[in-house]
């Protein structure tokens, strides 16, 4: 949440004049996104966002980033469209960063979802999966199975400054999950972030996904295992079965799960967990104090693992098993 | 250039239909403000801003700004207006802050003004000065003459730490000023802190003054010496003259300058170089390391009066004096 990078008039009203979209009429530095800064620009056309990528993201995966973008919009996913310039360029450059002209999704990220924002999000997550199909760009999950013992490792001395054991209960967590990780699942592009405040709502109606830049590909099933840990929490850590039957009923209606995508839904919910437990323990110990953005609480993620930990089957989710 | 307080959407899709203008669309909270939060608000009927006060803000003085900037748009002068909700209220209450919807202006501030520009903000300031008058409410200059000795106490003993000697140049400084400050200019209100980033133009058309949070009653030609400080000096410390005479042509073209004014003029810009090194001094010192607001470097100022103090009169600051 923060302007990492300021921008220009001059530089910036020359820049817009290359995408033949109006006149710019302002702009405000936003406090959206951790890894790079955006503004919300005003155009004689109508709103825009311009993000600057700055240098923590890997420049050489914006082409994927920006092209799922394009991609999926063709394909009828409401979410940004990368504005191509007048010579036809998706990436451009703004006071020595790469940036990218997007199209402004209006609605607000929803604080307190309810069961049926869960259906929504399920559905969207699905039609997301299907559009997906196509894409001819690859990228790996860097932050997929193969990524999280190394991750561990560069903060495992330091795990009990978090909760005492951590350390141990992660190393059990990663000893049952690398033997069975299931790898014949339907594998495809998923979102691997979509949190609430990547979804935009106006009312009950999902206006938008947003922010595609942990996109990658990977099981399908697992990204829905991303969502049920993402939106099926309470603030007090409970879980709510409500919302994940939603979330599950909304993404089958589209695209209907198979015997082991659900068979290994406990088990990607563990997985998803751990990912998020293993990023916010590593960033809660490295960074700086006095830093713009404050780390989110890594407890979280180890109150949702339990609760997974001790789920039997996919009906624990809420989901209808018809024979 | 913070979001100190956070907004729910539901508490502000209420918020929202209490002002009858369309439904919420989105709010982003936006990198601009020092002192309090600012949302840019898309609704259906379009956009606007949502301050937050928050609690630095004497809110004793919120019906002075808020019940100004009505009075100036009534009057013709480019600022925000205050939207009054449905009971007729002007200042509002949301995430147990005070709060104000005002409406949104298009434009931008010029990161390199020019005489141009210059030109335009002393006309903008002098038609805010002639609109001022008959305006009710009455505040008085916290940061005036009578301001700066109890100011420069508070950082007095380590003042050196910014410059060497600087205690001693305060002193002595203060110590001309005092006896000699004109008490009998032509009064009224005053912006008092219109820098290049609280002046929005498109192109040279000068399109929005915005944030009155320092307005107050004073000397009319103070103001203008507070303009000469904030916009006539460049990068590099130096005097532009080109832009000081554009800036009181501007300004006398719409009204005049008395003579004792114009006589004052280099004591006045002394006095406003003085105000303002004295509160980036003392925000230097004790702004926290880790401050979501970086402070203003102080030495820009010490520059600034040591121009003044050299002038002999308002011809160096290039007006014509016509006989």
């Amino acid at each position: 949440m923060a302007v990492y990078t300021e921008v220009n008039d001059d530089e910036l009203q020359r820049f817009i004049a290359g995408y033949g979209v109006g006149e710019l009429l302002s702009y405000k530095g936003i406090a959206e996104g951790v890894e790079n800064t955006n503004y919300l620009i005003h155009t004689t056309e109508g709103p825009f966002i311009l993000t600057l990528y700055e240098k923590r993201v890997a420049h050489g995966d914006l082409p994927f980033f920006l092209g799922l973008m394009e991609h999926l919009v063709a394909a009828s996913v409401r979410c940004p469209l990368p504005v191509r310039d007048q010579n036809g360029k998706i990436l451009g450059e703004i006071s020595g960063r790469a940036c990218a002209l997007i199209t402004f999704i209006e609605g607000f990220w929803v604080r307190r979802p309810t069961a049926e924002h869960c259906f929504e999000v399920g559905r969207a997550l699905a039609r997301l999966h299907i559009a997906g199909t196509g894409f001819e760009l690859k990228r790996r999950n860097a932050l997929g199975l193969h990524g999280w013992r190394p991750l561990f490792e560069k903060f495992k001395s330091e795990a009990s400054e978090i909760v005492p054991g951590l350390a141990a209960i992660v190393e059990s967590e990663l000893s049952v999950l690398e033997p069975q990780w299931p790898t014949d699942l339907p594998q495809g592009v998923i979102h691997a972030d979509l949190f609430p405040d990547n979804v935009f709502f106006l009312g009950t109606r999902l206006s938008g996904l947003i922010d595609f830049y942990f996109a990658c590909n990977d099981s399908l099933a697992y990204d829905v295992a991303i969502c049920l840990n993402a939106w099926c929490f309470e603030a007090d850590y409970s879980f709510n079965v409500t919302k994940s039957r939603a979330l599950l009923k909304g993404y089958t209606e589209i695209r209907p799960l198979q015997p082991a995508e659900l068979a290994a839904m406990p088990l990607l919910a563990r997985g998803a967990a751990l990912r998020f437990l293993l990023t916010r323990a590593y960033d809660w110990l490295n960074t700086p104090k006095d830093a713009l953005v404050k780390p989110h609480d890594p407890v979280a993620y180890l109150r949702r693992l339990r609760f997974h930990q001790s789920a039997r089957g996919v009906r624990d989710y809420g989901h209808e098993v018809t024979p």
